[in-house]
């Protein structure tokens, strides 16, 4: 068994929603398929995987540092001990080597969207979902078929905004979800308080909200924004402050009794490792996004596991940033607290299938094997495309 | 004026030593020119940076990134506001919108490609060598015409590795350098004593040896070393282990008397600000080696040097990494410690021009405008080509 062809292609993210204050429409994604000489109704298994999103693809990074070092082993130095699959570690060792420490930025996803397709082969080989290889891997022992989702979104409107985020949110509701996240820190305080009443009315208290600052505020505006939303008891305060600024993170805890939830900025096990040093996140409370998508794949985001539960932390603190097909299996797989997504934007990359069950705010992947990214109809076509 | 073309290349570096034990053949550097619609003596008047050495090109993320960003701007937006050359921080700013927070690593290095050629444009507008246009940009007040510089190698060699390792230094000392780096952490630590031992007998003191571990020991081992090459009072100790992991710099330093040294691979001043809370770094004491052109360019180099200072630090304490001409430049305009160099190899963008005086270890550029690259005689063709 081995793997006859590395594919990557760049993958526009589409579907964008134009008064967000991002600009989805610049971010980009690579799409990898490892293609094996194993044959399933005469077509040929082939792993998918892509760098998470809301960052770039990393095609420089794969064509001339990691596919040429993977070119150069022998097939079957790829092959798991068992010889049912292939090593993810394995094939991520080679594809880094010659790599400096350090400087965990955009090769954290370039070698992730190779390792991801690494599981999603592995899962299809043995015919079941990938959350189902990912258990029995990693020993992870747990029954649910199910985890909790939260919608993303709660974007600012240049008009009628109270009205339009309503809207939105209930739109939301209708799909079947029953939490939401909400971005902050554009504007006065003021109006995002009301942004936030406007969102605990639809979703019927606090314990459902989440705020987003994406990193805007300073110490100081941390702090005040931290005071002015202690009262609504919201699910979590995410991402105050710069990502690596683990003072900010360490001082706002200590003075807001609400969750903090930050990581989905820190690529690295050695950075996680900072956070749970010098951040202040508390046992059983705070919230960790990291994103293997995002930070070399899954063989990485288990040490980050592990380095969480050494600290003390439980993987139920775990939401990874990206709502997509991959991550729904890597939370279900590794026993998380649950997933996010961002209906209708990201496409066709964010999101799930229609044979995903969504229903009271829990989402349940379907039994397609691997990631099951051939299920998503906006998505298949570039699968094929890159195969054929 | 205007900048009317922006072209980049990978370079490889080539004159690699192949019993070193970095394999200094895969890796690359992007050369990036600026070339503006000024002339001298009949040709354009061309800006040309590189991200540094001993990492990657970074091609795919200027070309997919960087530079389209660049393209879309009105040309004037790009100028200082005395009209006599380019902002380079302005340019850094346009290059990295859309570009989110954290993820230091790669996009560091292309940015710093293209940021450090519009410093090499400026001076050349100016008919100046860079280092003075560093200084009266940044205000620094230093009159000195050379900066101190040491030999980094003391590599491992297969067989007679004493005799070779003293040959090495000997030919360091023949070219004028009287400071000397070398390697340990590859094998037990009495063939590392031995081998201090030789590069002090060459030296005459340990003053003038540092030993560079690479970032390869964990926290037992760091403490091991520090204990066996304390009594020699080496000039310092080089990242002792993964360059992030401030606890085992700061445990480090609790027990050992003599300087340590660490930056390299860290890439953005919100890492070396950790490494400043967190690390343990002495004041008047402790190296810092952050690289410009690792680390998004001299604009983000200079708010390091500023984070120093606030912390107490000197930047006299400062001796980046990577020998070459343009850190050569940094160094003696923004009045660091001093510089390296790695005689022989990372060719051709590693390493001095001719025209440049090296006596009695200190190191003066030659007046040539800008960084003198075209001074460079293996460097000049790569130059020529890139821009006709």
């Amino acid at each position: 068994m081995r793997i006859v062809d590395i594919r990557e292609v760049t993958i526009d993210l589409n579907g964008a929603i134009s008064n967000a204050i991002i600009n989805f429409n610049k971010h980009t994604v690579s799409l990898v398929a490892l293609i094996s000489d194993q044959f399933s109704e005469g077509k040929p298994i082939v792993g998918f995987g892509f760098n998470s999103i809301g960052r770039f693809a990393q095609g420089g990074i794969l064509r001339e540092r990691m596919l040429p070092r993977l070119a150069k082993v022998t097939p079957e130095h790829l092959l798991s001990s068992d010889g049912c699959g292939f090593d993810a570690g394995v094939l991520a060792q080679i594809a880094m080597k010659d790599e400096k420490p350090g400087g965990h930025g955009d090769r954290a996803g370039a070698l992730a969207a190779l390792e991801l397709a690494a599981w999603d082969l592995n899962a299809k080989l043995l015919g079941e979902p990938a959350y189902k290889t990912l258990r029995r891997y990693f020993g992870v022992v747990e029954s649910v078929e199910s985890i909790p989702v939260y919608a993303a979104g709660g974007y600012y409107y240049p008009k009628d905004s109270l009205k339009r985020l309503s809207d939105e949110l209930l739109n939301y509701q209708d799909i079947g979800y029953r939490s939401f996240k909400i971005k902050i820190g554009a504007g006065e305080i003021t109006e995002d308080i009301s942004r936030i009443e406007t969102a605990i009315t639809i979703a019927g208290c606090g314990s459902k909200i989440a705020v987003d600052a994406n990193g805007c505020f300073d110490q100081q505006q941390a702090l005040d924004m931290a005071a002015a939303i202690e009262p609504f008891k919201l699910r979590w305060f995410e991402e105050p402050g710069d990502p690596l600024d683990f003072d900010l993170n360490r001082n706002l805890i200590e003075s807001y009794s609400g969750s903090v939830a930050t990581g989905e900025n820190l690529f690295s096990s050695m950075d996680a490792r900072n956070l749970m040093r010098f951040g202040g996140m508390r046992l059983g409370k705070d919230i960790f996004q990291m994103d293997p998508g995002l930070a070399y794949g899954i063989t990485e985001y288990h040490s980050i596991l592990e380095t969480l539960e050494e600290f003390g932390h439980q993987r139920k603190q775990c939401h990874p940033h990206g709502g997509h097909l991959i991550n729904l299996h890597v939370a279900l797989g590794l026993g998380l607290g649950g997933c996010e997504a961002y209906p209708g934007v990201f496409q066709p990359i964010g999101g799930y299938s229609s044979q995903c069950s969504l229903e009271n705010g829990r989402i349940a992947p379907s039994d397609a094997p691997g990631f099951g990214l051939e299920q998503k109809q906006d998505l298949y076509p570039l699968l094929c495309e890159l195969v054929n």
